[in-house]
């Protein structure tokens, strides 16, 4: 099944710097197998507050990443720029908005 | 500009509970101009945990309902079995991923 990784990310350096190492972890993510898509988006309530969404096709996918030593390094390396509040989810509902 | 509405929800009451009157609640955005979709999700690191998020086609179409009588009653109603942490969002990054 999907897994969609919610990641909140409170900044602890400039929006800049965040978003110039989260670009270089992004493009590790995106070359590998099961990654499907992700959004960025920054919130307007909070502006030191981004949230990446991410679907990769599933959890084993994102799981077998965990170890490899790039996957060390650019975590290491975002918790210089922000404090991430990862969160694993699963989909429980998915709705299109009603025709007009 | 599209509006993403990110909304974590810590439950309060049970799953069954909370999905029950979110339905209700997002059976009523659906129906609204401007909404354009909403994905639910349910964390698997921490399963009291759900995040809701909502693709509108701008923020004016979604401020014009806080004060709806419907709205009020919604949001009185999820208050009940769970606590919410709204962030209207914009978008800063869609990427796909790389094709294989």
């Amino acid at each position: 099944m999907a897994l969609v990784l919610v990641n909140k990310f409170v900044l602890t350096a400039t929006p800049e710097e965040f978003e110039k190492v989260f670009r270089e972890t992004a493009e590790f993510m995106r070359a590998q197998p099961g990654f499907l898509r992700y959004r960025l988006v920054r919130s307007d309530t909070d502006p030191t507050v981004y949230i990446n969404i991410a679907e990769w096709t599933d959890r084993e996918a994102l799981l077998s990443l965990n170890d490899r030593p790039e996957m060390v390094e650019h975590r290491a390396e975002i918790r210089t720029v922000a404090i991430p509040d990862p969160h694993f989810c699963s989909p429980v509902l998915d709705v299109e908005g009603a025709p007009r």
